[in-house]
């Protein structure tokens, strides 16, 4: 692997989860492979669940690690080409990227999309720019449009928990919120089911009010409900998840949400359902404390598996440098 | 010990001390015993001696360290159960703590009161859920009411200067300031020092102002003075700390407290004693600069032996894992 | 080495660069000598090349690192001696650097001047504070008035690119910017250069508009000229910075700077010269975007090597522990 970005850096799904799940029980057993290898995790914007998990990923496998919160030092890169920088931005991408690069064997890059310009946003201008430029193996902490290392998270923990021969069926729930979120945790839960899908792993589909259909080039081959009870019929695993219209984009839901908001009674409909969510979760808010106080959530155990997710991605890129 | 919040936790002081002064002594003798163990160390309020005491002395046991600052991250947790989550909360103590835990062996928490609602500090609400939905051992970098490994710390540092056969006398003397501070230094060194004044190693006795009685349940078996003078008459240590009030919850003194900053002339009163204070200081406003820098200050001795006390703290939870 | 802080600490200039170059060639030969040995870095101000090649080194080297962002955490320093400490300031210098210096072994520090005042800026009096307080080795890690690892860089950088027998023409040459920065990096820069051209290996002449003059004490024996063009007349390398007056000590350029800018027709008079810059750089403000993407800059190198030269002068600082 030279790069972590979308499904399609991944290969085969079944074999990245085999492998996860063989580093998951064996956890310091590579030690050696991440020798005298640095690895530099950059954030744009804040995290907790994707900071631990992977720096605790590099160190289990011997690298070392160095966190930059560029935001916290007021360390504001520029991306457009051509640009007299005498505003804002005090760093181009291209300096900032190359040097990064030269210091570090391979890069994790966490970065928000700006949810004003979608089609600036949908080019994933500033992580090819960043890969482009600092040659070295990046992986995406989340870009602008998709969150991979929680979706292979995700794909970890439905095989972990799915003791049937049968195919689990999946649904990817959208759900009320306050703020205006990315769509890049649900497009890339989607891309990756609907890859799984083919692979014959899973059925998936997705429940969400018009207007928020996700962007179509990440649901290939997922059916779409604009009724939740319907969406929920016999499910096996409920993804929870809110985000903004990617139509309108960046808009907030009109109306009340609260009837998208899951609560046991909507869990009667599943096959006794496991929920899922990527966290953090405003509770009573974007799901009922209830389910997720409940034996239906497996959202530690889901935010827990972040670890094996980024190893087996790092052990893969080690493997390659 | 598998927390460490009170006295309670500590067992038998004159053995941890004991534990603390080997480890001085040959601090890298234990280096195996942390090994692919890892410390988070989670501040939701700034910190220096803590975090690089702490950090050093997990280094020191072969630990892996990752250090959180959930304030600049922007990452307020809610602590209140029932609560709808459409406020500046974005996570719940509950799934934040449980994450956590699931990612760390050891958790180090700081997290300072409110000074606002004194049962809601003094019920230790936060350190208590934190505690109990992490499921790993937690380890107390100050919390609402008590500073646990600043106490270790002093008697550490009170033992490793006492070359006398008789019990060393120890004053606690309130010192002014401009800003209203927690008790939760006091209240941590007198519930230590009550102790070990149970177990027969100092006598103990506080001197402060009408109305800034630390919480009973603290300072039992404390002689108290409302008169410096008194207060410092033949002590052989004087440890100075400011405090708001615990009556007037968190109220500063009204009127002219500087007749209780100590310098020269006070400490004549005294058995030659070593000063104390856990810094950071205000120089001349808590305490006189000729005293902090006279043979008197015991500060940075003090300060230094932070490390030992994380250490020994940590390796007996490292003993039990 | 017990201090890193000018020229006159690094000591033959020639043998520094060929120890850095050494280390280059392998650069985890000495990874024994660091064992059990914390390197505290501090910065007052942000940092990323300065923060993550220092940090790279000392892992190179075998060091533990715990970085404080003092800035970050709202630690503010208080340096006057005999001041009542009732503002902003939360710790003195006496007691913050001795108690680092405590826990570490060696300790690197970053702090800007205030470009207000000259006097006090140039006497370097909050590094020598620190410097004489912590008592353990000391770091630069860019001050007030010098910026040495960037300097022992660009040696490192000159010495790498320059192929010929005779010695190479280095030009210091002003460039515009936006912002009033500091002297500190062309101070360096120009301290060193002299002090290698006194050791016969380099010319070094400087370029800048009238009162643009640094101190007199960094540019003994540069010739200085106020004519770009004729500056850059046959010389091998441009080294491009900004600063504001030290005359009119912080003032910006009044007036039109922007024939100060570098671009390609500008490199038509040297000897097809290489471009460095201490980075970051404001694209098409400080620099021409087409010299940044020719084969003339080598910024990107030039940046890689502040891993050497840090690592260069932690390993004569670990030697001498």
């Amino acid at each position: 692997m030279k790069k972590f970005f979308s499904v399609s850096d991944a290969g085969n799904l079944s074999n990245l989860v085999d492998k996860a799940l063989d580093i998951k029980s064996n956890p310091f057993a590579h030690k050696h492979l991440g020798e005298n290898k640095m690895l530099g995790l950059v954030f744009l914007n804040p995290s907790l669940r994707t900071r631990m998990s992977t720096q605790i990923a590099a160190v289990n496998l011997g690298m070392d690690v160095i966190v930059m919160n560029m935001g916290q030092d007021g360390w504001a890169l520029e991306t457009k080409d051509g640009v007299v920088m005498n505003g804002d931005t005090v760093e181009h991408v291209k300096e900032a990227a190359a040097v990064m690069g030269s210091y570090c064997d391979v890069i994790g890059l966490r970065s928000f999309p700006s949810l004003k310009d979608k089609v600036q946003d949908y080019s994933e201008d500033f992580f090819n720019k960043f890969n482009a430029y600092c040659k070295v193996p990046l992986v995406s902490l989340e870009s602008a449009t998709r969150h991979p290392l929680q979706s292979l998270t995700d794909l970890i923990t439905i095989r972990e928990t799915w003791k049937s021969d049968k195919k689990p069926k999946i649904l990817l729930a959208w759900a009320p919120h306050i703020k205006a979120l990315p769509q890049a945790v649900p497009n890339s839960f989607s891309e990756w089911m609907c890859k799984a899908q083919e692979e014959n792993l899973v059925d998936f589909q997705i429940a969400q009010p018009e207007g928020f259909e996700l962007a179509p080039s990440f649901t290939q081959g997922a059916s779409i409900y604009y009724d939740l009870q319907e969406g929920l019929k016999d499910v096996d695993y409920v993804y929870v998840k809110n985000w903004s219209s990617y139509e309108n984009y960046g808009e907030l839901y009109q109306g009340d949400a609260s009837p998208w908001m899951i609560d046991l009674e909507h869990l009667k409909a599943t096959n006794n359902a496991k929920v899922m969510h990527c966290l953090p979760v405003r509770r009573d808010v974007v799901l009922a404390s209830e389910v997720l106080d409940s034996d239906h959530s497996i959202v530690i155990q889901e935010a827990g598996n972040r670890v094996w997710a980024a190893q087996a991605v790092l052990k893969s890129i080690l493997e390659n440098i």
